[in-house]
């Protein structure tokens, strides 16, 4: 029978300690005051190109099945993501590195509006659909199931019903607490009849689902100028290119919508925008074949396409009065709260930037958005200047150790590989800065050769001033 | 109709833009540098009490629903959780602030073994669950359900499958590249029999499932190893009494399997220790009745009751044979890869802490895991010190702009309610400092009393040494 290992804070190594209830030790660790005693917080190791898993290290072999579009095609041949079931993927490593950036954004441009973050149930009691009658309405893009005593659930695609009758269920709500903006990020579930393009149209995928409650038509207002607002800066500062259009209401309901979109040919909407005036709506809203613009009457709509990235609706009471969601007034009469809804596709987002920025071979992110920001280059094993891979070792370790960069640096340590064939694999996954430690490092006056990939540029830097440049770079 | 909102980075306020084609400044939002031009990120509002969406604001009208354990009557009642479908819960704002602070302390031990975070699709295709056998093993604990095209999948209440499919995609995968631990963190579906204990025992909940790759049994073994070392590593920083026991291999199979507990009474573990070795073990291993040691044959065993926070299994090739997940040998030779798997239940440990460190009306946190870690009241409304109310938020802006307490602060602006009552939902949410702005800092020599909840002492201090005491704070 083999040796019990146990630990307790006091030796961190593996021991046969003594039994629990005889380890006068472990009774101590019942404290929860932080001391002197409690362990760091351990080191990140330097992030190594050869042991992550992803990339070259995964491309030969790769199954990239349908090729539908360019970020889907990037994506599996880079190794960030591998399929799984029809509109089902793992994401790899670096996507969910990338996909926690974002996350993070959100939450800060959330917070920043007074957003709060929840986390409700995937499993959605069909009682709670039929109340607000969308159980028959969604049809079959709704995963069903029963449980083991034959209760119906959905997989929740979208949660109005769920974050209305918590709302219902808090007596005494006061309109001093309004507006209430209640928001989650969860895996999402949709039975998608022909999913395509990736993570672009999924039948699993995040998204970010905000709800408001407001006292009135016209703070409900402000709330959904106050959430498309966030949403303009949250693209702004991905340096992504976006317009915000007139929108269907689809089977979500309420009085007014727009999308968020991302002009992209692949995209599966049709916007139509006129020259004239600011009138921008999806063509679902127009009779088919309509060409003048209904704002000014003037101008000629142009139709394009785009990616749908966010989507907003105004609810009115639809949903608080199936479930009587009130606040007591300041006479304190209780009375319906006027609701919003705000979506952003979180893996859609990523893949539409993908497919926006990248060109047919190479991955460009929104910079915020990198997996890894800098990757280092040592030199070629059996190179004049493999004398200079622990130095190439000790700058990926320095960079990495800047405020903004931790765990941010990693080193192509594939050092059979040439520097060419590396600084292709750097191109393709897009690394906003590759720094080559090569020949121009062995000189009197040693300079890092830096590439730029977002801009293109190739600067040679002395080491000074590559710690300068990188210690500027914005991360999240 | 309405006018449409358009944004751009150049301009944050809505305004009637141009449409996207004709605007000049949206082309260049295309950029993905980043510039003097992106926009900063957005501060973030001071946390005030009134306005979460938690605790005493909810606590009237509140149905709790069956109070079975201490942790989730304490967690209904402070407004932590909200009851959904039978072992379903709505996760309410300061619970996820916990449960993100609880994941970030995950990944940084894992991160520090080299582990590797992914995210694997919650539908698991039957198929896959067929060719391991578990499809029929795993009975009506397994959500079931079929897609539009009558195709059979579950729910993943773990991924064994999955991941090793993964891993038998990767073509060429070498032994250079192992170990390979790969981990998610993901919300997990388990259709219990009987839900009960809030999130001990639910149907849905959080779950950090590791699965590790191996060259051989050995290396596997010293992998296993060093996942228990971390798992040890992070209860301690935790400040949780734990122990480490052998436990039975369950469905997962495998050949050596341990448990990570928590010593509880509401537990529902019976643990067997041994006075006079180093045994401990879960007592199904034993025959029904053993009271002697089978370790060192002289010992008596004693019974005590746990809650499983952690589960780890060396699987050998079980896995890796059905799915034909090999690397290449030096000598260029596909292997099986040895493998084991890693369970921490997220949500689990979060009501576990509670339910050991808390008393019976208030709740007390693992210091790291506490939503916020200090509470700042200033003064009653038509109070003598009311003035001080100004110095009140100015003091919790400012300790709330530390380094390690950015949005730790809150502001318990509900003035109307004296400093007892407000002291008294301090001490039951559990914030581990309450600092209170009274009589006392009206004083010649300002003193600020803080509440230490952690240790129960009280603390007056002047307003450097208060700095300097909550500057020390650890947080993650």
């Amino acid at each position: 029978m083999d040796i019990i290992l146990q630990f307790c804070r006091h030796k961190l190594l593996p021991r046969a300690c003594a039994t629990a209830t005889s380890c006068k030790r472990l009774s101590s660790c019942a404290h929860p005051l932080r001391t002197s005693h409690t362990p760091a917080p351990p080191p990140s190791p330097l992030p190594l190109v050869s042991r992550l898993f992803q990339p070259s290290n995964l491309r030969e072999g790769q199954d990239s099945g349908d090729l539908t579009c360019r970020s889907q095609r990037l994506m599996l041949q880079a190794g960030l993501l591998h399929p799984s079931n029809p509109g089902c993927f793992y994401y790899l490593p670096a996507t969910v590195r990338s996909m926690e950036k974002l996350v993070r954004l959100i939450d800060q441009e959330m917070n920043a509006i007074g957003g709060q973050k929840l986390d409700m149930p995937a499993l959605c009691g069909a009682d709670l659909w039929r109340r607000s009658g969308r159980w028959d309405l969604m049809g079959k893009e709704m995963f069903r199931l029963r449980d083991r005593h034959g209760i119906d659930y959905c997989l929740g695609p979208t949660h109005e019903e769920a974050v209305t009758e918590l709302l219902a269920s808090q007596a005494n709500l006061s309109y001093r607490q309004l507006p209430l903006l209640l928001y989650q990020v969860t895996r999402k579930f949709r039975d998608e009849q022909k999913p395509k393009f990736g993570l672009l149209r999924g039948r699993e995928f995040y998204m970010k689902d905000m709800y408001s409650f407001d006292v009135s038509e016209e703070a409900a207002h402000h709330t959904y100028q106050s959430v498309c607002h966030a949403y303009g800066r949250l693209f702004d500062r991905l340096g992504l290119r976006w317009v915000q259009v007139q929108a269907d209401m689809g089977n979500i309901g309420g009085t007014l919508s727009h999308e968020f979109q991302l002009p992209a040919d692949v995209g599966e909407d049709r916007l139509l925008t006129c020259g004239s005036c600011s009138f921008s709506a999806n063509v679902e809203l127009l009779e088919a074949g309509q060409t003048d613009c209904p704002q000014c009457q003037a101008g000629t709509l142009v139709e394009s396409k785009g990616i749908e990235v966010g989507h907003t609706f105004y609810l009115g009471s639809k949903y608080s009065e199936v479930f009587s969601a009130t606040f007591n007034t300041a006479q304190n009469k209780p009375t319906l709260a006027e609701m919003g809804c705000f979506g952003l596709g979180v893996t859609r987002i990523l893949a539409a930037a993908i497919e926006v920025l990248s060109s047919d071979d190479a991955i460009r992110w929104p910079g915020l958005l990198a997996p890894y920001q800098v990757c280092v280059l040592p030199p070629k094993k059996g190179s004049k200047v493999v004398a200079l891979t622990g130095l190439a070792e000790e700058l990926a370790l320095g960079l990495g150790s800047l405020p903004g960069l931790r765990g941010e640096v990693v080193l192509d340590d594939r050092t059979q590989m040439t520097i060419g064939k590396r600084l292709k694999d750097a191109s393709q996954l897009g690394y906003p800065y590759v720094v080559v430690v090569g020949q121009g490092v062995a000189e009197q006056q040693p300079q890092f050769e830096v590439i730029c990939q977002q801009s293109g540029e190739t600067l040679f830097l002395s080491r000074d001033a590559l710690t300068d440049l990188l210690s500027r770079v914005e991360t999240v």
